[in-house]
């Protein structure tokens, strides 16, 4: 390996291993000695690298906020209306949360209780993509009458929080299955008819006309 | 006043105090001396009460489940159908919530990154309300045709956790107004025609026949 290569593995490996003892012991009780021996370097190399705990967690952050901008924006095919391109982006966001240890960190330390990366604000950023979805969504007569987008914009921006807080403790919570019991839930009374008719919804989420009997919890 | 009287009432000072400290900087970072004097009295005094942090952090967790669930348990007349009770429980959890520094300290306690009171879980006995509010509102044939339960029971969880958790940094999330914004979007699928009809709704909460406008964010 190339010790530029090099150089940028044992970076990444840092920031995944910070990610862990963030999610693990939150920001104050993570201590630098353990993530750079979970990463399997020196702590000389991990200053190298980053001079103190708050640039690393600014750079997990700052990750976190490019996974979730891609997932989000990949979503959907861009030939896709509005609401669909709602439903697909908070489906990605969700898996990304559920999958990647970074992107969990990164997401936990913009929304707590103040970021290490000054500007960065990735919940608001999020819930911008929604107001502008359902604005979009509205402009092209997707809405149901009588229904409010803000009304909507206010509980799916709460939803959405409530799936991803409850997932750091339970990850079943950001599962397709959870988030789908949501927009199954919503998107009747959301969507018109003809709008609700022509989404093609993830498994699991086949348009609500019938009973869907008991699947548990 | 009685000694007794004023024992009782400096130990509600500490409580109040406790959770306006733990509020502000976090359990971790909270400081007994801080919280004495807060409350205008001596650590020796605060220890004759509580001999650690805690046991302030357990008693406030304790009195939140208590204004709690005296809350939920008020909201709405027990002859009120169940749909009813629910809509009236979320509005009284919020209001408590959103007024009360106490309830809002413990219930973050419970909720996070481990509760300082054994078996005392305010998030779990929450969701187990509404679990149960629906079921009995299902029995009795107030949700509409091809509606879950399950799925509604989960996306009223998850909504209510994301008002609880954006109200923190941003208490407008807590207002009856925001929170009527959930109900006004979902109660029309939620409920059979004749059930929402027969709502009696707060303020703000009329039933949602005709377009709201645009009142904002």
């Amino acid at each position: 390996m190339m010790k530029q290569e090099r150089a940028a593995r044992t970076r990444q490996l840092l920031i995944r291993s910070a990610a862990e003892a963030f999610e693990r012991h939150g920001f104050t009780r993570a201590r630098l000695a353990d993530i750079s021996s979970s990463a399997g370097v020196s702590t000389g190399a991990l200053h190298f690298h980053f001079p103190n705990k708050d640039a690393l967690a600014s750079t997990v952050e700052t990750t976190a906020a490019e996974v979730l901008r891609r997932a989000a924006g990949s979503a959907g095919q861009p030939e896709a209306n509005a609401l669909q391109r709602l439903v697909g982006a908070s489906h990605a966001l969700a898996d990304r949360l559920h999958q990647d240890v970074v992107a969990r960190a990164g997401f936990r330390l913009s929304c707590g209780e103040g970021s290490h990366h000054p500007g960065l604000d990735l919940r608001g950023e999020w819930f911008e993509c929604i107001r502008h979805l359902l604005t979009e969504a509205d402009d092209d007569n997707l809405l149901a009458e009588g229904v409010s987008r803000q009304d909507a914009a206010a509980s799916i921006a709460a939803a959405t929080t409530g799936f991803e807080v409850l997932g750091r403790t339970d990850p079943a919570w950001l599962s397709s299955t959870s988030l789908s019991r949501f927009w199954r839930l919503v998107l009747p009374r959301l969507a018109t008819t003809e709008a609700l008719a022509a989404l093609d919804l993830p498994a699991g989420e086949s348009r609500p006309t019938a009973s869907y009997g008991d699947f548990g919890k």
